[in-house]
Order: C-alpha cells, then sequence, then structure tokens
C-alpha cells in the first residue's frame, strides 16, 4: 500500500492537530496546512511536513484530509478554479471530517465526482479527548467503496466508523446526535435542578435516574451538577470540553436541515433557543456545553 | 420475622395485581383489597386472601402497601375519621407505591407520624413487565430505618432500592425521572424522524446515536421508531406498555412540583403540552408513551 | 338603594386599598379589613370604617367584597365552622374580586349557594393605575341576575363589567387573557430585540409593527423597550406596574386550568418557564413583567 | 415627471399582478414579465404591456419592481453576466418587494449600488386583499433619498410607507412583524381554547380580551375561532387569506436572521415548529394560517 500512504491534512485546530498527529504515528507521511503559523509549527513537531501553500499541501497526496471550521471555509478552500479540488489526481481520496451543512456537503462530493474523484463526508464526534486518544468515532456519508478505501486513515484517528448512507449522511447524522444531545443535556440539567430545589442530593438522584428510564449519556458520562462526577467540566467550573459555541454551530446547522426537510423539531428549536439564551453572554459561550445548569441554578441567597 | 408476614395490599389494578401476586410467592400472607371485584378474585387466584373492606383488610397487619392511582385515592383511603390510617396499630409500617404529588406524601407520611406510625413514599419504576418480573425499581423517601423495615417487602417486587431522601422525595425522584424520560423519548422521536427525512435509515442511525453522546434509555431500550427494536411498542402499533395518559398524569405532577419550588422547566413544560396535543385524541391517550414519533411522521403521501 | 349600602371589603393591598377609597367616594358606607395594620389605617384615612374583626366587619352588610391574594387566603376567610359566609345574612351579595383558581371559585360560589346567598367570582384587570383611577375592567362569573346586581358596586371602582359565564368564568376569561399578554409580551421583546440586533431603531420597529398585523397591547401601550415609550415600566428601570411574580402566579392559575382541562397551551407553558427564569432572580422578581426584555438583551460588550 | 413613468414589473402572483394592475390604475406604463402565461395574460387585460424576456421587459424602463416567491429567484433574475442588473441604465431605480432574507437584499442593494443604480428592498404587509385594494404596507430598507424617490411608485399600490432602515431593514422588519404575528396567533388560538374548554363562549371571550390587555391583532382583526367574526378565513374553513406554508417561509427567514445576529426567539422557534407540525400535512399547509387553531380544538365526540 505504498502508493497511498502520503496524506494531505487542512485545519489543525484543536481536534486537527490530534488527528494529524495520531496519523503520523500509525506510520502515514503528513503534510500538514493551517493558516496558523502556531498550528502548523505544532504539527511539525508532532512529525508532520509543512505544508506550503494549499496547492503545495496537495502535490502527490493519496488522500486530502479536511478539518475545517465551517462550510465557506471548506468551500472556499475546494471549488472554484483555483480551489484543490482541480488540482487532485482522480485516484485521490477525498475525506471531509468538518461538521458542515449536509447540502454542502453533498455539493463537494458532487463537484469530486464530476471530476472523477471520490470523497465522502466522515464527521466526528468524541471532542478533543477522543481526537488525542485516537477513540473518535466517524459517521460516514458516500459510497460504500469509498468509505471502505477510508477505513485505514479513519482507524488511525478513531475507534467506530459508521456507514450512515450516501452523500451527506454523516453530517446529518451528526447533527441528528448533537440535537438529541443537547435535549438531554438540557433535560438532565432541568430534571437535576428540580430534584435539587424539593431537597433532593443531585449524587443521589443521579443515581437513582441512571438506573431508571431517565438514563442517558449527558447523566451517566458527563454529569452537569457540579461534584457529582469527578473529571468532567462540571467539576472544573465548566472548562475546557465541547464549548456552548460550538453546540450552538451543530443546533444552527440541524435547523437548517429541519427546514430543509420541512421536519418539527420542538424541543430541538427549543434546546437551541436556551443555548442562545445562555450563551448569549460571551463569558458563557466558551463554557463547557453541561454549563447550561447554570441557567437553572439559583442565584446564591435565593 | 412471623410477626411480620402478614401484610394488607390496596389497589389491585396492571402494577398493583401482580406486585400483590409476588409478595404472596415470596412467602408473605396477604389481604388485597379493590374497588374491582373482578381484580380482587384474579389477586385470591394469585393466592391472596379477600379483603371484605377497607377496615378488615388492615386488621391484624404488619405491613400496609398502597397501589392507589391517585392522591385523592389515597388521602380518601388513608384519611378522616374513618380513614385506615386510625385502625393501624403503632408498630404497622406504611408503605405507599402510588405516585402522587409529594406534598400529598408528605402529609399522608406526617399524619402517619403524629399516629407514632412508620410511613414512606416508595413509588415504582419499570412499568407492568418489571411488576409482572418482580424487577421494579423503588424509589423511596422517608426515614433511612423506615426504608430500610420496608426493604424485605420492596425485595420481593423489585430489583433496585433506592432512597432518595426525606419523606416526599421518592415521589420527587420519580417524577424527576418521568420528566427525563419523556423529554429524550420525544427528543429520540424528533432525531429520528429528522434523519429518515433526509434519508437515513432509522435503525443505522440508532446504532450510531447509541455509540455516540446521543445514546439514551429511549434510544436504546425502548426505540419509539417503528422496526428498529423488536418486543417494544413501537413494534406492535405502540399497544402495551406506559401509555400517553399515565405520562400525561406524571408530567402534571413535576409541573405541580416545579410551580411549588419556582423551578423552570421549560424542555419539560414543552414535553408535557406535546404530550397533550398528541393525547389530546383520546385513541392516543391509550398507546403507549413512545406513540409520540406519530406526531412527527408525516400523512403517507407527503 | 339605602339597604344596600353598607359594604363590608377585605383585602387592603396595592389593588385593595384604592378600590375600596372609590367605592367610600361613590357614596357607599364601607367597613374594610386586612390583616396589615397599616393599610387598614390608609384605609380609615380614605373614609373607610375599621372593621375590628372579620366577623365584625360583615355584621350588617349588604355586600361582601374580596381582594385577597390567593385561593387559600379566600378559603380561610370564608369557609369553615368560623368563616364569615356562617355569618351572612341570605340576601348579602358577595363578590370575590381576587384571582383565585375557577375551581376554588366554583367552591366558594357552591358553598355560599347552599346557605341561599348569591355570590360571584370578578378578577379584575387594569392594575395599580386602573385601580386608582376607578377605570378596572372586572370579568364575572355566576348567575346573570347577581351579575346584574352586583354592577352599581362594580361600576364605582371600574369601567367595563364583563359577564364572562356561569360560576367560576370570570377567573377563567382573567387567566385567558393574562396568559395571552404573557405571550404577547415576551413575544414583542424577542421581535424588537431582534430588530435592534439587526440594526434597527426599537421606536421605529415599534411603530411600523403598530401600523402592521404585528400590533397588540403590549407592542402598543406598554412597549417593553426602555426608551419607546414614555410613562411606561420599560422608562423608569421596569419599577412599579405588574410585577414578574403576579404574573407567575396567573400563568400558574392558567398551567392548572390547562391541566384540569386537558388543554395543551405550549406557547403559554414555555411564557410561563420564560418568566420563571427571568424571575428566579429575586430582584428580577419584583420588576414590571414587561422587564422580560432583558432577558433578550445582550451583556454590554457583547 | 414624464421620464419616470415606465415600470418594468417582475412575478404576477396573487400578490404581484393585483400591485401591477393599481400602477396601470394610477396612470404607469408597465411592462409585466412572469413565467406563467396565463398571469401575464392577465396583467394584459388589466392594461399591462406584455414582457417578452427579461431584458426586454426592463428596456426603457425608468423603474423596476420584483415581486418574486425567493431570493434564489430573484438572485437568479437580478444577478449575474446575463441579470437584469446588467442591462439597467444608472438613473432606474430598483424596488425590491419580495420577502427574502435581509443578507441576500443587502447583496442586490450592494450589487446594485456597484453600478452606480439605486435599489430598495420594500417587503410588503396585508396580503392579497390589501394588495387588490392598494392598501398594503411597505417595509422599506435602503438610502432615504432613494426611498423617498420610491413613494409614488409605492403610493399607487399601498396605504403606508415607513422607511425600517438602512438596505436590508425592510427585510427585517417584515420578519420581524411576521414572527410576532405568529406568536399571537398561536396565543390567541391557545387562549381561546382554553376558555371554550373550561366553558367559556369563544365571541364573549373575545370581546373580554380584546377590552383587556389580551387585545392583538390575531384577535381583533382576524380571529381564529371559526363563529366569532365574519368574513375571516375561520369563517369559511380557514380558506383564502394567509396561507400556512407562505408563514412558515417567512419564520424560516425570521430563524435565519436570529441565528445571523445570534438572537435568542424562544416563543418565534416553538411558534415556527407548532405551524411546521400544522402544516406537515399538505391540506393544512394550503389553509389560511389561522388555522393553527385545529392543532388545539379536539376531536369530535373527545
Amino acid at each position: 500500500m505504498a502508493t497511498i500512504e502520503k496524506i494531505a491534512f487542512f485545519g489543525l485546530g484543536h481536534m486537527g492537530g490530534p488527528m494529524a498527529a495520531n496519523l503520523v504515528a500509525a506510520g502515514f507521511e503528513v503534510t500538514a496546512f493551517d493558516l496558523s503559523a502556531a498550528a502548523v509549527q505544532q504539527a511539525v513537531a508532532n512529525g508532520c511536513k509543512r505544508g506550503e501553500s494549499a496547492q503545495q499541501t496537495v502535490e502527490g497526496a493519496d488522500v486530502v484530509i479536511l478539518m475545517l471550521p465551517s462550510g465557506d471555509a471548506v468551500k472556499g478552500l475546494y471549488l472554484g478554479a483555483r480551489g484543490i479540488l482541480q488540482a487532485l489526481d482522480t485516484d485521490v481520496l477525498v475525506i471531509d471530517s468538518s461538521t458542515i451543512a449536509a447540502g454542502d456537503a453533498r455539493q463537494l462530493i458532487a463537484a469530486a465526482g464530476d471530476r472523477g474523484i471520490r470523497a465522502i463526508d466522515a464527521p466526528v464526534s468524541g471532542g478533543t479527548a477522543a481526537a488525542a486518544a485516537g477513540t473518535l468515532s466517524f459517521m460516514c456519508g458516500g459510497e460504500a467503496a469509498a468509505v471502505e478505501s477510508a477505513k485505514p486513515y479513519l482507524q488511525a484517528m478513531g475507534a467506530n466508523i459508521f456507514h450512515a448512507g450516501a452523500a451527506g449522511s454523516g453530517q446529518v447524522a451528526k447533527i441528528c446526535n448533537n440535537m438529541l444531545l443537547a435535549i438531554h443535556m438540557i433535560g438532565t440539567a432541568e430534571a437535576l435542578q428540580l430534584g435539587v430545589d424539593n431537597g433532593l442530593d443531585p449524587t443521589v438522584l443521579s443515581d437513582i435516574m441512571r438506573a431508571s428510564s431517565g438514563g442517558n449519556w449527558s447523566l451517566e458520562k458527563y454529569n452537569p451538577y457540579p461534584g457529582v462526577m469527578e473529571g468532567v467540566p462540571a467539576s472544573r467550573n465548566y472548562e475546557g470540553g465541547f464549548s456552548v459555541a460550538l453546540m450552538l454551530k451543530d443546533l444552527g446547522l440541524a435547523m437548517d436541515t429541519a427546514a430543509g426537510s420541512a421536519s418539527s423539531t420542538p424541543l430541538g428549536a427549543l434546546a437551541k433557543n436556551l443555548y442562545q439564551l445562555h450563551g448569549g453572554d460571551t463569558a458563557n459561550a466558551a463554557l463547557d456545553f453541561s454549563s447550561i445548569q447554570n441557567l437553572f441554578r439559583r442565584p446564591a441567597g435565593d
């Protein structure tokens, strides 16, 4: 498989940086590109080659992996007369792990297809800890054969690889999952606060609901009430983790997707607006999304 | 323990009937009472003694267990000059497994305390299947010693026994749990429908979210989308299970509790109102609560 | 009409005080009672007679008017062996202007009817300014003849008298109105903030919506955005007016009524919860209810 | 003003058709274009000249007026090498009365400005009846001088002309207004149903709330409860009027605008989702938007 060992990696942020490093660790030759010089320098320290420009980064690449912050960023890099798509050989495989609108993903994959290039959408779940540990989940959309071809690279970065369906389906699965996550996070925060306001201990209540039909990932793995669980953002003033701002981005994509398919998502829409109420304060926007608990907690003395 | 073997059991419905039978199977002498002659007859067939009247049912009882449909029903049986509380010896233990308002539970336990009688609230979770199998969860409120005394009886009917806190806390834990359950059930239905409306297979999407941060009891144990999971109400036209009407009752108690403690529960309140929209049609009210999926599914042909 | 000129008035708060004063001004002999000595003293200064006790207050009364803070307060005063109902002659007319649950109102009117006494529920709208000016609106429930008999007294305190229907209907009309008020107040706040966040002047936007289909009482008479309208709470830091705490009380009654009739009120329920989020801070609870605008305004600098 | 009498009018639907006819009636020479031959034929019958193509329609025009169904339709007609913008003289005034995203409106006005052409956004409120009667409200965004120049044409079609602010502000005002309209329409439907479910007559309750603080345009001008008001859609099975589908379009624009400005609109978002639940049935989507009352009414017999 010597012919497919060269990877061009775009986007070296909190997620992309460790993902690129894990590809290096797995034995791939990774040329890395980012607009931030510091991010590139860190990638080089992790064993990546420095991409001097977008065009130079993809030269000779067997695989292109993107981990960019928005659909506009992906389209700006990818499409147009000077986009990298025009510079790729037809046997290159493109893996877009950015979280973007499903419609944008379909457009990008179709544009690749027009040039005879295989492409998949493969957004991730798991956060920065899983990115570092190489235990991300990938939700893939596209042709089954293309998803199969991507596995060696995805396995270097993640523990679970799902084929959600046709092009764009990875993005749909991601935003369905994150909308549901937002809903049960807020629901868990409401339930815990209701219990506390009525005299219950949040740890005892968490134990009861975990063993009952209220059980869910937010309650069991990421409890939002301070002091209930060690090692989660709630026990370190909601620092680190998955920010309110990023959750708002994903909920925005979910609402756009729902509008496009004329789907009704009343709890999802309310969840987005509660996160917007909470994150309208910029200090809150940077906190972990489990900080929504603070929206329901009383001011001291009340 | 011969002195505590006689149990007076009130309320022989879909839950109380099998609970009384499990007490008999565990070796207790159970005198059973219900306003429905058919329910009593079934209990007798299961090995209970027939309670001829409320007063006669509690004669000589060591333990009184209630499984009644409402706080008014419990208060009507329990309080007042002709209530059973007046007929009990002071060494009797009262276990109220009815789901009622926490305030009512506190009132009843205080009334018992005034007579020197130990009483706890111990509502259940798990539904009719768990009642039959003897695997209910009990959420108990009251003095630790009283909860401890109740364990031999509760263990005959259930698999998990939680001490949630002081009097009424079992009720609070129950409605917190069921509010959270309603929220993630509706959230799961919204997310699955959003995926299906965008071309995903509900089984594939369920598998992905179960392995990701969207995981929750509704998705994993009680999937609301028809055809995804065998043996759940969604795969038998939403018949059986936990009805919309009963979920509405519990959500009503949750809203009352939230009003009493000035707690804000926006998702809980919306969940109640969506169940009310769905259950406003009496045919829907009798269906399992996972039938909320139908609120989001398109009419055929749309 | 000399025989019906004596009025017993209970409840001399921000509303009841000026209402009693207006009855005095209209020529009635008013005996006033309140648990607050200061309130009674003010009433005496306004020309009322001092009620020494509840029983003494109703002695010889032709009409009893109640303006109390809760259904429990009304029931405590009214019912039971020592309640004032037992002390009334059968030709007395009882007017309960307290805002209480419709079910409580029906119970009180039925109890009066059992003694052959005419009673109506007649809650008000208009706030303290209308109470002082004698321009309240009364929403009456009860027999048409009883409502007709009440008019001379109600006209001394108000400008509009509506007969909403049978016993309790005044309360239902009141909470339907106030639920709708809460909804369009919050909706107006959301719309104005959305405009401001997109560069519009709130006064210009208010003018446009007032002339268009967005028009509503909150926008036109009680604009919640500071600086748009003079003489409203928004232009005096939301002081005075109708407090968040009182709106929450009325929304609680609306939710109870909706639960009783199995009605679905999703916007009403969300409005209540948004007011609860806002009013969970006790400083906000005392502000005028148009201060909900602050829930949507950005912190300075954001 | 002979030099500005020639108008090119694009979009001859239920709104655009009568608007063009009113311009003819006011003495302007109107060349009309639409993709529907039937719509053009009707316009010709109303005195318009037939536009043979988009390019021919704007030949010699002093003013261009657009009334198209979407931002994509406007951009498709307007922009690009073959768009009509390239064919316009620099002294032409462009008035876009389509309801589109504020961002699209800003883009179009900026593109016109790049060519030295004055353009404004001027969406309307008032519906088909106001379009026919020439009593529309126009909400204008753009330079004050350009809005002033547009008045003679707008006055031929409408009764109220508002200058909301800079480019795009007309669109913002329109969707703020319509979001608020959706909220008080649903709120009114909830309140009326709550009253009816508790025994009140909807006409009596409407009268009371109209005279009280619940008053709003939906209640007073467009009552959604059948039988309360003559001449409104509710009294003709919700036929005609402003469709659920069009309200959903406007609420979609409102949600996009709110996402763009990070504004929280919880009632607006819930209103959109309730309309989506209602309009998910295609038969309902074509009904007037006051048919949301049916979401809250019980099935017969319940």
